[in-house]
């Protein structure tokens, strides 16, 4: 069957038949080749190595799909990965799911497809799954992405909010609020002097290296939708303990902070998409930090704050001025579609 | 903090903070509800038990989302089952993550939880992880869902498009065409005297029941989109063997017949959600046509061709007639977002 070119997605290449078949080879067993995956049967198949498993599942509907510093295709696959990251676990899987609008360039899908393909390459785990969907024109936004991953976790620590103790320290991968801002900078038509770029990268490295050095995490969150504010949230309620932390120990770039002013954001409460909190017991921080240092994507670690002897599940932050309040848990109104 | 309630879904239930837990709490946890996905942390954790893994992956666009015999929440979780089951792999995990439409009620995302949670509990299968995004009106179509799942193969046989074997029986499990017909039917308006309901089942009990009664599978295919000619053309290509069903063999109800006449569609070419052909050594079809009839869901599986002395990869089909043509692959045009 002689294969056509077709410029933009039609309707029949989610069918199931021919023009799909073209449409899985041509773009996406290219880039994502593996020998699970070319198996191309209904499941992939492994044995997988001893230990628990960790899974996970995100969907991304991120808006524009291209952003400063990342685009829809590396973020599926940073997010799942580092969503693994925080079990302690080491990915050994994705699925990839496309939802894709007819009509879409196939340029433009291709380009994400070999986005995507690269950052499983660069975080070592392979796309051995897969499904494409195709809805008719103004039925999604161009792309949307669902990864699923499985992880091994390697070790016998119970990483999860149940871990965490009183006089535990909260550490702080790096600066906040860079996803976010790159997103919403560039919805808004914002123009900044430097322009700002997502931290949008692995952080499974970091992770499993301060598992090796023996640190005995107690926790790990991520600080996506909501950033900061929502995990301290979600954490201290979870583990039923109060958590403070000091806003001067808190790294915000600039023009984040800028472009924060203008659009009347906090930056605590800004998506990030490398950065995470680590709950460490207080004799350990700082040969965590240094490990976490030794990292590029977790270069200026720092401990923010402590875990506070029981009482109420809250989150305290104390201001530059030397006050103390409360930090809410954000609504989630301000940025949506951020990943 | 009080629990307002909506009536519809905001753009906030998807933006990580207050509102997107109220109603993870209220809509999904409530009838998801288990210990690994009560544990809420950023992945299911479990120990997986000994054996090969499964791991498959498909989001659901079906319109309309609720049809005769189903809706896309059942669907999603008996699809991604019926993926795992054509490994021969035992479901031990979901992970679900929901797409949804700003203004949805509500209502209808419950009845669709509700559903996808009943659907799991009747296969045994805990959903252990999810995600929940919401996008902007008119930004996808009322809800999407990705289901991916993990099973595990407590079986030696290597059940896949290589191991089929000239001389080969091939089964079919049921009927054909109802649930494209059903969801057909209803896109388009027609009246039929007896309504075509989707045969929208789990299947992994009759795979697994043939595994434990010794049947040697060589391959399963499940026939969803483009159905029965979409996977035999598969099938051919991947194994390099022709392939012979023959026209008279393969039930097809009347009524299902009548719509694919009225709408100008080969019922071969329709998608199914609980049928599947078996390639099984022909001297076990009796046996594996025994197990398969002990089940309601494959109570009417036959034998419907076989796989030919090798030659060129083909699909062949003898007419009632008597005469023998090629089954073309189809293009897929034909029947958008059927699941």
């Amino acid at each position: 069957m002689p294969i056509v070119h077709h410029e933009r997605i039609l309707m029949a290449h989610g069918g199931g038949g021919r023009l799909m078949h073209q449409l899985i080879e041509s773009v996406f067993l290219r880039p994502f080749g593996n020998p699970v995956l070319n198996a191309a049967h209904d499941s992939a198949q492994f044995l997988p190595p001893t230990g628990r498993l960790a899974f996970t599942t995100d969907s991304y509907v991120v808006n524009p799909i291209f952003f400063p510093g990342g685009d829809i295709g590396s973020l599926a696959v940073h997010g799942t990965v580092n969503d693994l990251a925080m079990s302690g676990a080491r990915p050994i899987g994705l699925s990839c799911a496309f939802i894709i609008e007819e009509g879409l360039s196939m340029e433009t899908l291709s380009r994400v497809a070999k986005s995507l393909a690269e950052a499983a390459a660069n975080c070592g785990v392979p796309i051995v799954t897969g499904d494409t969907k195709v809805v008719e024109r103004g039925k999604c936004d161009s792309i949307f992405i669902n990864t699923s991953g499985i992880g091994i976790m390697e070790h016998s620590l119970c990483i999860s909010p149940q871990g965490i103790r009183p006089g535990d320290a909260i550490l702080l991968s790096g600066d906040l609020g860079r996803h976010g801002m790159a997103v919403m900078a560039l919805r808004e038509g914002l123009q900044f002097e430097s322009s700002i770029e997502s931290d949008s990268a692995p952080v499974h490295q970091p992770v499993l290296a301060m598992i090796q050095a023996g640190v005995s995490i107690h926790c790990l969150r991520d600080l996506t939708r909501c950033g900061l504010s929502a995990a301290l949230n979600e954490l201290a309620e979870a583990s039923g303990l109060a958590l403070q932390v000091e806003e001067s120990l808190i790294p915000v770039n600039e023009d984040v902070h800028a472009a924060c002013e203008l659009l009347g954001l906090d930056p605590l409460c800004v998506a990030n998409e490398a950065r995470f909190i680590a709950f460490i017991p207080a004799a350990e921080s700082e040969m965590a930090l240094n490990v976490l240092r030794s990292f590029q994507v977790s270069g200026n670690a720092v401990c923010i704050g402590q875990v506070m002897n029981p009482g109420d599940p809250a989150v305290l932050i104390k201001s530059r001025m030397g006050s103390i309040r409360l930090l809410d848990m954000p609504s989630g109104e301000l940025l949506p579609r951020i990943c």
